[in-house]
């Protein structure tokens, strides 16, 4: 059964009548069905009346309901209203477009728009890369989605998706001031996904593809890569790939194994499994099998997909046959990244000594945590609710603050290992144990990692011409108004 | 010659001998040059040396050069750094992309993003009009351009284009607290124009068009019309004409002469005059002439553009015939949004007693205002140095802020012609005279005033379904953090 979440956070605000116990027989409600009392507040008193608003947390809109029942059933309890914080916290948006100047007068507005604005705008048509200065593009990414594979929702549709890529938007800010903005499309046609992120580039210094399904992620990312001059980046594939092989670094460290010995399995392969598979590869693993749903790739299969195939052809060099359960005996490291339930207890058992277990599957894992951890070394989730919760949110805002900063134009491996190696490095050795192999998503160190892994291997792989814009950037970051002495000599 | 304008203020960082007179004489020579000093600030002083920023207005680049150079030419003087004040405001561009919740905890996390978000999507993917409550959907407008018609300057593409429409955003939230986002298109095609507008909408409550070259604007502009469900807007169109219209209803007050008895011409038959001569008839105007480059459009000529061909049935009644200085012989109203310096002092002593003009071509307009008002009773320009500012500034902010509060799915013709209406009676009647006939675009009335207006028709058009949304919506709008129980039910 779940647990009660602050996602399902409800108020209810219920008159009762005005007795010394009123309070402590609203509270008593919510504990006996298993919600959690977060705060009761006295909204009005008489000397026959309280208005209370009572907040829980609780298992989702049944469990709510059932508690709202509850207490309208109390003797001369009436419920007014229940307010479902999530809900209001999502009324009318989580995002604002903001100027970060103010227009006060004619000579403010002289400045900002018509007449001076025009001079910019010539400055900018002599010379396009100069929009990476004066305009938005030097700090914009644009969030892109179908709407096709939405969190665990599947295919709701651009209109749905919005709540999750204005969520995105606003971690960007957060963690790494990366100005995002949602772009959620009314198409899925992959032409027309790929013509709309092309004719929208111009105001982005980067795109961040997201919830797009395979295997049309694939083709759109590879072919936007190549058409663009800036980064693509489909957080799906490698921002799930950055911080899975952030936590396996650790956990190698934790049973004292070497990446390049250990025996890998990898359930899905899928846009998250394809792109692990990539980095693992990448970052030195050897033996890696990835099961399917129908068990173990291997090259002696034929396979229809090229991007099955490219899989079936990179890993498996012990051609290992047959079922996910086959193939994870004898294992050093599990990561599933497919479906719930396919793994039992007895299944991690026959893993190595000093197994490690990643089932990301979310919301249910691949194998019950505490089943598991009867038997694996490490063990490591999707979910907030046990240890070790591997989270995009540790890799993409980082990621792209140090795309940013460098001024760049693609992508490489070497990036994404280096964002992996920085998020690993983030925990010291004497840190790090079993249940702590990645550090929490609210740690303001990763995200500043992260960026200057990023930004020193792109301004490594750039050449050093591009190096100096850094300086004016951070300065910027840090206070908008810059002294009309620090910068931009006249033109 | 051109005056001094902030649009061209510059800061030269001087060190000069530490004298007396040094700030005297450095002041001495910007006078002397012609430039209007705003600002000396010692930023250095020892003994031997002073450091100065002399901030001033100039005439432009080559002027900025000159004056630089004859600060260098004084005795012991070093202009280390001139800088731009207009490029420095742009440095970075002048938008960000800001979260209206922060995340605090995990919490906080839980709510805004997974698993909570998740439910939010799932409303709306029941209840898709859902979007206009719970994303940014709700406050959000487009502002599209293909950067082919920008200001002045031409077609000068999307990079280019960029300030402009930023500044655009800019001014739609502080004028009108609209929530606007540049989208500038790296095509010209309208067949792709239409198609990415149509595939960015979900995310948008309404789309402005902006500096879209004739004729595909009309085109572009009609079709998304007919495809999409939310409103679209072509500012240099409707809002050219809304204003235009506000301060002809005023002139015309000034003048005691009616709208529906006047002589009216109109030279250029581009996207703004086109506009402006569909909403001059649907005020109640009859006698319209259009002049284009070959003189008096009638409908006896053929015309192959179809818009021209409109404009050709639908106007000149009297069947005027000629160029346009024949045209103006004897017209109340001259309204011109064509080229500079089309007409002399001759041609509008030759118009009616108390005539009104309207000279907005920018930033020269088709007669020299001074040589005007020897003979008119009313002039306007679209400079903001003189009197009486066309300025689409007065209409596209409140005119989308009605469209969003009225959840708003169209644009009638009577929308436009309220929204001009609010910005004339924003001048009361004994404020009303030759020289102030329209609002100050930093009068606080006018966006709240147009934006009333425009929600009232379109409430009214739509059947009073959607009026109890509005409450709301001012209210998250006057604080963005409603109290839990102010809103939303449970789910």
């Amino acid at each position: 059964m779940a647990t009660p979440s602050p996602g399902h956070s409800i108020t209810y605000r219920v008159a009762a009548p005005a007795s010394f116990s009123a309070s402590t027989d609203l509270a008593a409600v919510i504990a006996d069905h298993g919600a959690a009392l977060t705060a009761l507040d006295v909204i009005e008193s008489t000397r026959s009346e309280l208005v209370v608003d009572v907040s829980c947390d609780t298992r989702g809109p049944d469990h709510a309901q059932e508690i709202e029942q509850a207490l309208a059933a109390l003797d001369g309890v009436d419920v007014r209203k229940s307010s479902d914080r999530t809900f209001l916290l999502h009324l009318g948006g989580k995002l604002e477009s903001t100027p970060t100047v103010t227009l006060k007068n004619r000579d403010d507005l002289s400045r900002a728009y018509t007449p001076g604005v025009a001079r910019v705008c010539q400055a900018i048509a002599e010379n396009p890369e100069d929009a990476r200065r004066l305009t938005i593009k030097r700090n914009t990414v644009a969030v892109v989605t179908d709407g096709s594979a939405v969190l665990g929702l599947g295919n709701i549709g651009p209109e749905a998706s919005m709540p999750v890529m204005e969520g995105k938007a606003v971690l960007f800010k957060q963690f790494a001031d990366v100005d995002a903005w949602p772009v959620a499309l009314d198409t899925q046609d992959t032409e027309e996904i790929i013509a709309v992120c092309k004719a929208i580039a111009p105001a982005y210094g980067g795109i961040n593809l997201e919830d797009i399904s395979a295997p049309r992620c694939f083709e759109i990312e590879a072919r936007l890569r190549d058409e663009l001059d800036i980064p693509v980046f489909h957080d799906d594939q490698h921002g799930t790939a950055i911080v899975t092989l952030a936590a396996l670094t650790n956990a190698l460290k934790v049973v004292e194994k070497q990446l390049s010995d250990v025996r890998i399995v990898v359930s899905g392969a899928g846009a998250a499994g394809h792109a692990i598979v990539k980095l693992l590869l990448a970052a030195g693993a050897h033996d890696v099998v990835v099961c399917g749903r129908s068990g173990a790739l291997t090259s002696a299969q034929e396979h229809a997909d090229p991007h099955r195939a490219w899989l079936a052809q990179h890993t498996n060099p012990r051609g290992v046959t047959g079922s996910l359960k086959e193939a994870v005996v004898g294992a050093d490291v599990f990561i599933g990244v497919s479906a719930p339930d396919l793994l039992d207890e007895a299944d991690i058992a026959a893993m190595a000594e000093g197994s490690i277990v990643f089932a990301m599957s979310n919301p249910d894992p691949e194998v019950d945590p505490a089943a598991a951890s009867r038997h694996a070394a490490v063990i490591a989730t999707g979910r907030s609710d046990y240890p070790n919760q591997i989270n995009n949110v540790l890799a993409f805002p980082g990621f792209f603050r140090g795309l940013l900063d460098a001024h760049c134009h693609d992508i490489t491996d070497e990036m994404l290992r280096v964002a992996a190696e920085a998020i690993a490095e983030t925990i010291a050795d004497d840190e790090l144990n079993a249940g702590h192999i990645i550090p929490s998503v609210f740690d303001p160190r990763v995200a500043t990692n992260v960026a200057e892994a990023v930004a020193g291997v792109a301004r490594q792989e750039a050449g050093s011409a591009e190096g100096s814009a850094d300086t004016d950037d951070a300065a910027r970051r840090n206070g908008r108004t810059a002294a009309p002495t620090s910068a931009e000599a006249a033109r």
